[in-house]
């Protein structure tokens, strides 16, 4: 029988995308919708990155070399230092965005069977990219009511089994906002390297952090230089989401020349795409301040009035931009789907992201959603006065229909 | 022991990839060195693909759809309605160039351990992609002696197995030049109705042909909609080839919605890119004209000359813009080395790709390589004299070092 790959290969589809069809029935209604779903946010790119690429000068759009253009990872070594990150150029390998950096570097550190171990709730797609490489997702659970904080050292020993290859976190996290200390990196770092593991971390929102100590890379912490990987990308930085540049970054030689051997088949990063990301990064620092100082606003703004809703329960983020919350319902995936499918206040309504969808383990956290506070500030306040009315009237519904 | 992926992922080193630190330490030294060993044209992109880019409006630079932007699949419909293929939009899915479209559509329509059948020599990335998805190739032998013609149907039949999922078809071929013909087709389909298989065609050099009958896509054969697949990209068709911008194109709907899960996984194609291949649609067909007069001659002239060398063997190519050449020597990847070594004509020598590294099969044609004729006509004779020059002095130095 002619058949595509068996549930063995194929992603699931997550419940986030299970909305969009519900969304667009309610905008050819009519119905406005604010979008707390992803994570687009609506911060201006860069005038120097787009500029850069309205001046392109070249009569042949060519290959860039397949680990990204020279020129490029040289201004990127630059741009990591002022991080107090110190690499060469040839520890860093352009991917076709953060993505495909996940996907490469999860098919060169693992054979099929292998297994991942990773705090939940978790960004969907490293369950993707683990089942296109065959591999297993191991969720280690955080929650909220300890503030989505790192398990303890125990808690991810007793997960460890000889076929574990790496810890993989998102730091800052997307869904949770949550930064790790240098103490908790330090301890993942004993960890990995006790175990002979890989630590992965996926550091994307490094420059949405609202502390004082600010952010901690696992590319500073000494002693680990076989055992860390950096993921990174352009696209919540500049607000260039589609551009589609990212990168791995690494110390350890092997897991590049294995990544580069998969960069090799796919030709090279897009390159007008890394002329936009090399002249993003002459960006001035004060967009930097502007859009922190914006997102810590709209943060302050959406904890503020989501903690007036009774019932509703969530932890204040200290980096990237989407917050979860746990709601007065029983199944966030039904509320969400009422607000779009049944609901509308004056002719709006807000696409809100169960947040069952970033966890790995079945049937938790069934009643949180998560939200990208990627609009706004009035836009946001309007946005939970409609969340708020909505809980009342569904609830109301359940009710009528019980 | 911390280690990477096992020999059961990591993709091989490719011959052709070996030899370029020999051309990089030929160029220090002051060589001028022709480049025949890759497909990057010289062609210039159209300058309404680049004037799209230096003229884009907007101030975020965001996420397209995940199967590519429906402004750009509307007019791929138009394009391939001018080349008899009738397709909707919904039979597109847009990809980061024809290497994407390959990985998606092996990895949609395989489990780990199953079987893709593909006439040798073949498009050396074909292996990588499926080793990525843990499939395996198994080759059907093509020979120079009968101008690499598509194998019998019994040919065929005898290595099909219950693992079997595909057919794969570059047409016209990389790195034969190779043009299939309407009955080819034909035959094909029979085959692959017959076992449920799918017929994947790479049909990236589309526009590259040279021949009176033209190119017969297998979307115009009626009768197979679920079985075909077809590969598509901007790269050499609109000399753009850092775009990054391909598609899969198929009627049968399970298949788009199972690579259309791993296109979510990768949230987009480029979307400068897009609008490049977008505008690109547009290129006048005098455009198309030049090109190819240009290509014949370049054929024309690089058969004409290697036929002039003792020993040296060609089939005229139909299409594309590659051919190989039989050598009279022993090890063509030894000859290749030597010539970027210790070899150069007045400060000047040429680069080739040794034809190995487009065999699965292991030890054979060990005598050809591949041309690549990207080069202006006088360049190419220039390169062909030196190759025959070379091939004089290696023989030589083979004769004094026995």
């Amino acid at each position: 029988m002619l058949r595509v790959s068996n549930k063995g290969r194929a992603i699931p589809e997550s419940p986030i995308r299970k909305l969009v069809p519900y969304a667009e029935a309610a905008k050819k209604r009519g119905t406005e919708i604010f979008y707390l779903n992803i994570g687009q946010p609506d911060i201006k790119t860069p005038k120097v990155a787009l500029d850069a690429v309205r001046n392109i000068d070249m009569e042949v759009l060519e290959y860039s070399t397949s680990n990204g253009s020279e020129q490029y990872r040289d201004k990127l070594v630059a741009y990591y230092k002022k991080h107090r990150i110190n690499i060469t150029n040839e520890q860093i390998l352009v991917t076709t965005g953060g993505s495909e950096a996940l996907y490469f570097t999860i098919a060169s550190i693992t054979d099929p069977q292998d297994e991942i171990i990773i705090p939940e709730p978790f960004y969907a797609n490293y369950t993707s990219f683990s089942i296109a490489a065959g591999v297993k997702v191991v969720p280690i659970n955080t929650s909220m009511e300890d503030g989505f904080a790192l398990p303890k050292v125990n808690e991810f020993e007793a997960l460890i089994t000889p076929r574990t290859r790496a810890i993989l976190i998102c730091n800052p996290g997307n869904p949770t906002g949550t930064l790790y200390s240098k103490q908790e990196i330090r301890e993942l770092k004993k960890l990995v390297v006790k175990y002979n593991l890989f630590l992965i971390a996926d550091e994307v929102y490094r420059e949405f952090v609202y502390t004082d100590e600010g952010h901690y890379s696992i590319m500073e912490e000494k002693g680990m230089d076989m055992n860390a990987i950096m993921i990174d990308s352009t696209s919540k930085r500049y607000s260039m989401c589609g551009a589609r540049i990212g990168c791995v970054i690494s110390k350890n030689p092997e897991l590049i020349s294995t990544v580069m051997k998969m960069a090799q088949s796919r030709l090279c990063p897009p390159t007008i795409a890394q002329i936009a990301a090399e002249a993003a990064l002459d960006t001035p620092q004060s967009y930097f301040d502007e859009v922190k100082e914006e997102y810590i606003g709209r943060r302050n703004v959406i904890i503020t009035e989501l903690t007036k809703i009774e019932g509703v329960h969530v932890v204040k983020p200290n980096g990237a931009f989407y917050c979860l919350a746990d709601l007065p319902v029983k199944n966030a995936e039904d509320f969400a789907r009422w607000m779009l499918e049944s609901y509308d206040n004056n002719g709006q309504t807000v696409m809100v992201a169960p947040a069952s969808g970033f966890y790995s383990t079945p049937n938790i956290a069934q009643n949180q959603i998560r939200i990208a506070y990627v609009l706004e500030k009035e836009k946001l306040i309007r946005a939970v006065e409609i969340l708020k009315d909505g809980l009342i009237k569904y609830s109301n519904s359940i009710a009528l229909n019980q």
